[in-house]
Parts: structure tokens; C-alpha cells; sequence
């Protein structure tokens, strides 16, 4: 199947200067502070996000190279499978993170509570809706006992 | 800044047929069912993931082509930021749902409470965990009353 193509839309800035620093999670951060720098041609695209506590953000994990299908989760010593742990070491190295919107000025918006290297290409930012974004009676296999 | 690649994991197949029989969003489709058929080369990676119940799916919106910055959302008449609704017309056209997962056979993930159209390229798999994708006291701007 084809290639598909994207251009990242902006750089997350943050105090997280290596993967060793990252917090598992971003909600394992929520002292982390940083800063997204959106590119200027997006700028008119920031309109009525303000008024939204927490931002979901889609972006390239650029220091990952190359991916296993069975790997050791973080949070666990047994290898798992990739599809069912949440590591960098992906098949598509995309990640994502609900973050908290602090301030917005012009194309800077300040965020808290990010797992987020510094440096990383922004692909996309949505207002994250709990009505849209949560579920009821959620399973969460291997997982259930460690966090 | 430059171009980011990424390659289809598996396609998702969706009695969905156009973008207009799409409920708005995943959480209104509940009675929806569709199939992920990951590509077997994949395969290993899907070790661990039936203890899930809920899936993150992150796929290409593939119907989509170009973008306007400020839109009118499916849920309000008055155009908005791009970033600020959940629009398929975005500068990167990712899309995110959340999906509950029935039944796995080999490469064939059967899920329901979807609102993506048959044919979507996949590109990630995560599994859904409310300890990481959830948060409290979140505020959702101009959707407040829409939702």
C-alpha cells in the first residue's frame, strides 16, 4: 500500500531534553511545562481553541528508529506486543498526548502535564472532548496491575 | 521542515460506505461494526492486545484533500479554527478513534462503536487506558453546549 506523506505543522519546546527525562506518560507530568510553536501559515487555524482546558497532540517520535513487533513495555519486564503497549518503537512512530493548554500567544501555546521530548515535529492538534474521547467499562489487559 | 513518511498497518473495512452514513463521531456509532485487517506481516504485534476492550485507532482520512483553516464543524453553524473542531479537512488529515474491540482471529480485529469509512488506511494501534487517556476538569470551548 502506498506511502502517505505529511509536513509537521509546528515544534513542541519542553524542559524534557532527552527520553531518559520523559515521564512514562504525560499524566505521570503534569509538572512538566513546555511550549508549542506552531508554524505562522497555521496561526488562523488557532481560533476558538482557547476555550478548551486540554489539547490532544498527534506527533512524530523522531528520535525512535526502527520498531520490534515484540518489545518490554516500560512498565513491565515481560515482552509484550507492540500493538498492545503505548512505546515509541512503533511500526508508525506516532505519538499522542492530552496535554493542558495554559495560555495561547499568537502562534505559542503554552502546555503542562506533556511527556513530550523537546524538539519534536507537531502533526496535529485536536480540543480533547471527554464525550468523544473516554469510554465506559474499559478492560485494560496486561496492564490492569501496574498502573 | 521536512516531510514525515509513514506506511499503512492494515485497512479498516466499516459498513460506512461514504463520509455522509458516518455517524459525527465514534461515540455515536455504537451499533456500527467493522474489521481491522492488519497486514500479516504485522501479525506478532497483536500478542497481548484481546485483553483490551477499547482501541486507540489512528488512520489516514483518506477521502480528505486539502484543508481550510477556519471551518464550519459538523455540530455548529458558526466557522471555527481548525484546531478547535475535529474536522477530517486538516492540515494533516490524521484521524483518532476510539473503538471497542470484539474479536480477534489471526490477522482480523473485529470492532464496533466506529465512525470510520470503509477502506480508511490504518496506521496505528494502541490499546485505550483510562489512567493515560483520561483527565479531570476538562473545559470544551464552543462545544460546551453542542455535546
Amino acid at each position: 500500500m502506498q506511502e502517505i506523506t505529511y509536513r509537521p505543522i509546528g515544534i513542541v519546546h519542553s524542559e524534557i531534553k532527552s527520553r531518559s527525562d520523559s515521564p512514562v506518560q504525560a499524566v505521570y507530568g503534569q509538572e512538566m511545562k513546555g511550549t508549542i510553536e506552531l508554524f505562522p501559515e497555521y496561526r488562523e487555524g488557532l481560533k476558538d481553541l482557547e476555550g478548551f482546558s486540554h489539547l490532544i497532540l498527534i506527533f512524530h517520535f523522531h528520535l525512535s528508529s526502527g520498531f520490534t513487533l515484540i518489545q518490554k513495555p516500560f512498565l513491565d519486564n515481560i515482552p509484550r506486543g507492540v500493538f498492545s503497549i503505548r512505546s515509541p518503537r512503533r511500526p508508525n512512530p506516532i505519538g499522542l498526548s492530552i496535554v493542558k493548554l495554559e495560555k495561547m500567544k499568537g502562534c505559542d501555546l503554552e502546555i503542562s502535564g506533556l511527556d513530550i521530548v523537546d524538539g519534536t515535529p507537531l502533526l496535529d492538534i485536536k480540543p480533547f472532548i471527554p464525550k468523544f474521547d473516554t469510554r465506559e467499562g474499559v478492560e485494560v489487559g496486561w496492564i490492569k496491575y501496574k498502573v
